[in-house]
């Protein structure tokens, strides 16, 4: 993948929004998704494992030098400054959270046909929740976002936690909420793509996606310069409002050890017209990793992965669902529906 | 401490640079820097701890409620997605890396008179070099700084390390750098504060800072809204210019569980006049938590805090510094001197 990646997405969507990320995109091939492989252990850790272990520090001090004076390190006395990852599982999602932002890092569900097809939950019955195990200092609170003009905008949308109320309950916590906007993006087309997520599963018997925030930088047209600029909702300012989501998708093939197709999309945090192909935002995952500094599938080995969008019909999927909706509502258009989260 | 200290933080310095932070801080107490006390053990741990454990997880399913179909937390299978802490232990220093932003998290350091006094490193035999255990897509390089127009800003100064030529060329990892603006801070009032930082050992056996960036929002003078904003250097842009830098300083008085006096400091990554007293720049330690995400004093006991502004003069000593460093050099100014880093 190009180095230029990240420059790139961030340059297109700020430019055109979501149009000019397609010229780039649309030419790069399957080995984009293509990732250093891993030679490591396949497993399904029973609990979640939030860092690995410490890497070795520089080489040692050389014989002839003196011994230290001075132990850095012991810092850690006072508690570990951290980050910390505040990872939480839960039922149906499971997500880590950035203290400084006062987002998600990132949330992940898994989904089936099974787990889609039993209607346990109602969204009329849960309510958005402050997470009281982020320590007050970092959580994102409910009055962040009264009146900020940003929905409190789903990472695991509350119907694919719908085989239980209870499981549906935890996607209101807020920390699996961004700030996003609302009509256009995310009561519009982010649902759209929340839906070509889900029937996904018409194709694969279990689907896992990962959702979160990005802050890309774009480029001033005046001094040429790149920078990264966001809101912060709250009084004081407290939550940080994403430039960007993405949604990496691996959809498996149901076998142990089997083939898993991924895909990877980039979306503006901004109103997005319904007629723009879904393929339009795809990236290769390396551009959702440079950007977000995180790391999606670095233990799937190379021969196990295939491209989404090469299985997949990516190109009309959000006419066909906007379609869809019309048909089914016998309404002329979602806009101005409440928020589907 | 005030919930909108942040806010304030930012407001000041982003309006005047550093002149309106002082009409707030001057009048707070004390007790300004006492976070919730811990009853948790101190000890010094031999090896970095990276992350606490994983906190309990939602409450579990009812047991009237249908077993679980879905298990998301079986992306781990896939690898661990992060954040990744990227800790370093070095000779000197010990770090943490941000993914994202290609800067430390923080960089922690630990002085003594006797560090200080013996002269084995000579800054002039180190160079500036990659950190290459950071994986190539989330390393700062030495190119996006060329040119850029800022220093590359050591945040443990290599002063500090001169009691090992090795030592001091581990402060020479890009992993211990941010882009800091060169004249009027880096090569001025920031080595001040290095310089103050230093001569705390005049007065403690043992001093640990710990240094890093923060990128603080700013209050639109025309909509109103608070927003984050920062340059991104490099081509394509990869490294995150911070808007502000913090130093948190422990004053340890030598003895094993005994007093240690603590001051932060926030500065703006911008000039700042050098007749500016450093008080001027003190904020609760809790400001920093907040705006970093990070915990610096979680497990040292309220009643072994002492407030470091209280027990030394951090009203003149920039002025100091400087009429020390014209009567040593018997130059006019510091100004347009190499970078002291």
């Amino acid at each position: 993948m190009s180095k230029a990646t990240i420059a790139i997405i961030a340059a297109a969507s700020a430019a055109t929004g979501a149009a000019a990320t397609a010229a780039f995109f649309a030419s790069r091939s399957d080995r984009s998704t293509v990732q250093s492989p891993s030679s490591l252990p396949i497993d399904i850790p029973t609990k979640a494992s939030p860092s690995p272990p410490v890497p070795a520090g520089p080489a040692p001090l050389p014989a002839k030098d003196i011994l230290p004076p001075v132990n850095p390190a012991g810092i850690l006395q006072y508690g570990f400054p951290g980050p910390v990852n505040d990872l939480r599982p839960g039922l149906s999602i499971m997500s880590s959270y950035d203290r400084r932002n006062r987002n998600p890092h990132w949330v992940a569900e898994h989904i089936t046909p099974a787990s889609l097809a039993t209607n346990s939950g109602d969204r009329r019955h849960s309510n958005f929740v402050e997470d009281e195990t982020i320590p007050s200092k970092f959580r994102a609170k409910l009055h962040d976002y009264f009146r900020s003009g940003y929905d409190r905008g789903h990472q695991v949308p509350a119907a694919d936690a719908k085989w239980s109320q209870h499981a549906m309950d935890q996607t209101f916590l807020l920390t699996n909420m961004c700030p996003q906007v609302g009509d256009g993006f995310n009561r519009d087309y982010w649902a759209h793509l929340e839906d070509f997520c889900r029937r996904l599963t018409h194709s694969y018997p279990s689907v896992r996606i990962v959702t979160g925030p990005l802050y890309l930088p774009r480029k001033d047209p005046v001094d040429k310069k790149w920078r990264v600029s966001y809101e912060v909702i709250g009084n004081p300012p407290n939550v940080a409002v994403p430039t960007h989501f993405y949604k990496v998708i691996f959809a498996e093939d149901g076998q142990t050890g089997g083939n898993v197709s991924l895909g990877a999309f980039v979306l503006p945090n901004a109103e997005i017209a319904s007629n723009k192909p879904l393929v339009d935002f795809e990236v290769p995952i390396e551009a959702v990793e440079r950007a977000s500094g995180l790391e999606f599938a670095s233990k799937l080995p190379v021969q196990r992965r295939k491209r989404l969008c090469s299985e997949i019909n990516c190109s009309t999927i959000v006419r066909e669902y906007a379609e869809r909706q019309r048909h089914l509502r016998g309404a002329p258009a979602r806009k101005g529906l409440p928020p589907p989260m």
